[in-house]
């Protein structure tokens, strides 16, 4: 996996930093947080916090003294065990988009399928630079609402052998997680001492936590899975217009909410989490890639390890409808800043679209791209004799080339990163082979990829259980 | 003009700068560069370097007493005094593509034309992102050869009123570009306080100074007009394929030619030049926007804040074809690098594509959309009480939102930046727009500025007396 060993780019003062930290005790313990949980509220209470009809009003101390109890770093199980991660620290995870209704394949735009929900799973499987597929890759709006959860987990569990994101809709899609998870790892014990599954849980920003987030967090802390912490904010609609307001609430939130992870299970993995951009004033249309989220991003890997815990920020974010030049410069307006911070968990690294609504075919290849891109960027390079190449300076003079050098041969292969989507021909080259922009580029790779994909094996009984347990669960929910 | 206000991004360690500084010291001592002029090598001579037919091998230190000399920072003219720009310090300037024989306007890919030209000084005027045209913003291919300058010249002198610059073709084409600048501002008196024009000279990398680059810089030195010291390495054809060896190189080259400089005129302001990124081992062709180019950009940053010197780094380089998602996230794997090492003299920052074969007028409008988000995001913001709008959150209290907030309705004019290419339009509203991609919108807003364009006052004596200039010089050269 990707560990980042480059400097962390910080642009909080002490001062700055300061302030935000008064600015959530005082948030935290005067306006407090909604929890629309009797049993979170019950913890609360029976902890000594104030509770209020649902809301809490923290003493900011024991809510540190909570979060201290959450490990700094731990690691996931995949069941390729090449593909395990490490969370926290110098990693770096990438998972692929999460989330959207709908697709798009080319010019087409549609309603997500289950079918593409696999294809995606497959392609997360096929790119080095993802260790995930995430979660819901896209929403598979063909398959049965009760039930569709058994499928994408499934599918996750089958077509790909690398980590993979719970279900949150419900205490119960939660449940049948965990079951399908120690069913895949051997039983509760073996994840339990290292999770199988990892969760977002979105904060109903400002400052409410909803019934149905709640159930699936307590469910997962129970079982000592991690859950990712994550304040949702459009800013100037879930949150104040300003850019120290924001962090503010965020922090607040994800204290709350890590908080109730370490009362639920002491010592329960746990990453802090950011979904931090803002809308369009005139329009009040979301907005990503924006300068403000950019500035926001740096801040929260900086407020993360002030805290001590791994956080989650970025992806390859974009307004863009189509994936054309303002899809690639607004991806990586957030991705570059996403490495800058050191983010341990990328969400939607892959395949995002028009706001978060599309899971994008060739998007997602543009992305894989980028990240990629980036992973080489963010790679320390050694500097030491060898690599001052004095020898080939005395054997190439003044005004010569190093294309035969001594120095270069030995290295030609490997010398640069080398890109699988981005085109460097020349203009006569490129028209022979089509005059391909890039999305058009993607698409091929993207197809070709789907072609050469095998199943990861995987034991057969395993496998078996795994369909039975699905089969059992889709009968009794109706579907 | 921009100022980036926030932290710079440093990567390499001391120990890292200290091989560094020992890797130029034995290249400039041990194999020399080559000044392929007389002037050039009579100066070295005279000052006590050893030179060996056209090679000089350069005593480092007597290489940084007169790198010494040269000033930290200093100042430009415009003819619009708002438009003047300071260089050096925390100080950005930002200028259009330079160089490109072919232009691409929409599908059409073909030689440029002054018609061309005149068109993007006029969106180099009319884009406040963008402190200068830059020189060559296309090569005029239907003007006569000898005599082109001039219409370069006087058209950035007259369609624009920011800063412009220098032609470097000849020692006489520089001569009539500090000739026709003593005429717009008042004599030489005048262009000698504070200079009215910047010129690129670009090293024959590795290691040679040629004839014509070098008549220029002198020409401009004595005039005590700055030029940009260029290295111009890709790495694999001009340099070694590892990056601390270029670095190594560029610093000799820079150091070499900014030495001469301060012979030639002592304390002339003087630019730290790089042009640094590496071709595709495979193909041989020039890549941009590429990993190793962005380390290598940020270590000039701080190689140049070693040496004191002002220094020019980035752009909105790419390899691509037309202006599409490649374009769009090359481009700004440039230009974060740029802005995140504090580059003071940003060329290509709007229109380069094609690996700088080609002007794009769409690519133009993308660029400078990019620089304008970049100018925001690396504007540090206040964070002080006020900003945490804590009565927001009273008033919003839990799970509402802060649209109607009072701190919302006194900030959301200008609260976040609203960019004028990128779109956020659902996809119904986009769609009844005419569904039209960035470089289609790009389209229209280049034309759009064109048609609202006007020329920036003049008086009409001075541009009689330019015009007069052109014409009579115009006849000497034959034309």
């Amino acid at each position: 996996m990707f560990r980042n060993q480059m400097p962390r780019y910080e642009i909080l003062s002490q001062d700055a930093m300061a302030t935000l930290d008064a600015g959530w005790r005082r948030l935290i313990s005067e306006v407090g947080v909604e929890f629309m949980s009797e049993e979170a509220l019950r913890l609360f209470r029976e902890a000594g916090q104030k509770v209020v009809d649902n809301t809490v009003f923290f003493d900011p101390e024991f809510v540190l003294e909570q979060v201290a109890k959450a490990p700094r770093e731990f690691d996931m199980q995949a069941r390729n065990p090449a593909n395990n991660v490490h969370i926290g620290g110098d990693a770096m995870v990438f998972g692929a988009v999460y989330g959207p209704p709908f697709v798009r394949e080319g010019a087409v735009r549609r309603d997500g399928t289950l079918d593409d929900f696999h294809r995606f799973a497959k392609l997360s499987q096929s790119f080095a630079a993802l260790d995930s597929a995430g979660g819901v890759v896209c929403e598979p709006n063909d398959a049965p609402l009760d039930s569709r959860h058994l499928d994408m987990i499934y599918a996750l569990q089958t077509l790909t052998d690398k980590i993979y994101m719970g279900n949150v809709v419900s205490g119960e899609n939660a449940r049948d997680t965990i079951a399908m998870g120690e069913i895949l790892f051997g039983g509760r014990e073996s994840i339990e001492a290292k999770p199988a599954s990892i969760s977002l849980i979105n904060c109903n920003s400002p400052l409410r936590w909803d019934d149905r987030m709640l159930d699936a967090l307590i469910e997962y802390c129970k079982a000592a899975q991690p859950v990712v912490v994550t304040p949702f904010i459009l800013m100037g609609a879930m949150s104040p217009v300003t850019i120290p307001a924001a962090l503010v609430q965020q922090i607040t939130e994800a204290l709350s909410g890590i908080a109730l992870t370490q009362l639920i299970r002491p010592g329960c993995p746990v990453v802090f989490g950011s979904f931090l951009s803002n809308i369009d004033m005139q329009s009040g249309s979301p907005t990503f890639g924006t300068p403000e989220s950019g500035i926001g991003l740096l801040c929260t890997g900086q407020i993360a390890r002030h805290f001590g815990l791994p956080f989650r920020t970025g992806g390859g974010l974009t307004s863009s409808q189509v994936p054309d030049a303002q899809a690639g410069y607004e991806a990586l307006m957030t991705l570059m800043p996403t490495f800058l911070a050191g983010t341990n968990f990328v969400m939607h690294s892959a395949g995002w679209l028009e706001g978060g609504l599309v899971a994008g075919f060739e998007k997602f290849v543009i992305d894989a791209q980028i990240v990629e891109m980036l992973q080489h960027e963010f790679t320390p390079m050694e500097i030491d004799e060898a690599s001052l190449a004095y020898d080939a300076h005395v054997e190439v003079g003044h005004g010569g080339h190093f294309l035969g050098a001594a120095h270069t041969m030995e290295r030609f292969r490997t010398c640069f990163y080398r890109p699988f989507l981005s085109s460097s021909d020349n203009y006569d080259r490129w028209m022979r082979n089509g005059g391909k922009d890039t999305a058009a580029r993607a698409a091929d790779i993207w197809k070709k990829r789907l072609e050469d994909y095998t199943e990861p094996p995987l034991d057969e009984a395993i496998k078996a259980q795994l369909q039975e347990y699905v089969a059992r669960r889709r009968r009794e929910l109706g579907d």
